[in-house]
């Protein structure tokens, strides 16, 4: 069946390697009959900084609480164009690919400033402003589902799990579980393509492939078992259940 | 002794509890005899996007490699003057404190932009030209000391080793061992102020007392115990030693 994904890029320049591939998803998409949306931030000249240009019709002119302005203005239709533009593509799409180079192991500044604009009180968190009662795994956003594509610097041995940089998996965690498993997006693992810096034209083709293999898969691949909020295992919506991997600490307790 | 802290905050508003923290950890500074810098980055209308701008005498005017260009440059002193202020500012420093609120578990945009603009190659990576080589422990910024003091919205337990956002210091891997500690800075553990969306005066009272105690120790206090890449631990730079943490992966297994 015939799905819509966005697919959010960020690198400057048109020839880079995440400009093809984001290239390749697209292509890879639309031989399955789906239809494509793009978010070249570069050339957008996204705006990254979140700031009070962002709610000209203010709450409370005085002091800048952002969850509060950004529930308003979701709700009064004040936010710029530029977040509504986007809110309505994010809105349109079955899943969304983010397609970006690794910087300090995570998104650039200008992906990270698409999050934090786009993904409004009411919309991304505070779903039907119940505060945090609905969250990871429902809300906003929920029955989408999100991939991370990513390229790095260094060797994949790096981002091994007892590679020196730490596992890919959990350093990328804040994004796949933090901001799209929060609003209820099904979060499939993140495809890397490492030792981007000295990539020949061999291995373009090989990480293209891998990507149209991945973007095959991405209504059907199993998401990364992320446990619910309201599925039983946080009885108090704040902390595991003892009986639920008892003794188990930090990223990987999340983890069904 | 006296010495230089540089203080990176990042909230538009100057009577935010982020402005109110910095001031308190410059007062507590002073009060030490110690010389302080401040970065306002919403103040100083912080470039957040690290884009070709940042490189006006190009290595190569067809294709755009950050990695080259940010050496280039920084070698040539081709830099843009704000970072090259900014570069100042963190070499002058013998510790830096970043204040922020926590925006979908890492740092807002502005401060992101900053590290990929300021911590250039030569710098912060690729020390001495060598890759990989001089990293985690040691590099352009070994011998400072770095902390990060930070406000979220939530409780403590949403954050805590089994609560459902994920564990703090895992959560800010990223930027206390992948940014801060892979230049060489010594990392102190995390200052985290919890709900400070409905925080009352005494609530702020005692954040700015934490913190100003947090100041004092900034130069004794010991460091998160990272694993050095070059201490013994990764006889090839890139995994942990089979003897070093023997079946612990993850995040967790880079701490001594």
């Amino acid at each position: 069946m015939s799905k819509t994904v966005l697919i959010v890029h960020a690198h400057p320049d048109p020839a880079s390697l995440t400009a093809q591939l984001a290239d390749a998803a697209h292509d890879a998409l639309r031989a399955q009959g789906h239809a494509v949306l793009r978010s070249d931030l570069y050339a957008l000249g996204w705006k990254a900084v979140y700031d009070a240009a962002d709610f000209p019709d203010r709450l409370d002119p005085a002091r800048l609480s952002f969850v509060a302005e950004s529930g308003h203005a979701f709700r009064a239709g004040t936010q710029p164009a530029d977040v509504q533009a986007e809110q309505a593509k994010l809105l349109a799409a079955d899943a969304v690919v983010f397609q970006f180079p690794l910087w300090w192991f995570g998104m650039p500044a200008i992906m990270k400033g698409w999050i934090e604009r786009v993904f409004a009180y009411g919309l991304a968190y505070g779903h039907k402003d119940a505060g945090n009662r609905h969250r990871y795994g429902e809300g906003g956003l929920a029955g989408k589902r999100a991939m991370l594509s990513v390229t790095t610097g260094g060797p994949a041995a790096d981002y091994g799990p007892r590679g020196v940089n730490g596992q890919l998996d959990e350093l990328l965690f804040p994004i796949t579980h933090g901001t799209l498993f929060y609003p209820g997006m099904e979060v499939l693992p993140t495809l890397a393509v490492h030792g981007a810096g000295r990539i020949d034209g061999a291995g373009v083709e090989d990480a293209k492939a891998a990507l149209a293999a991945r973007m095959r898969g991405l209504f059907d691949d199993p998401a990364i078992p992320y446990r619910a909020q309201n599925g039983g295992d946080y009885p108090d919506r704040h902390q595991l259940a003892a009986d639920v991997a008892p003794g188990v600490t930090g990223l990987r307790a999340h983890l069904r």
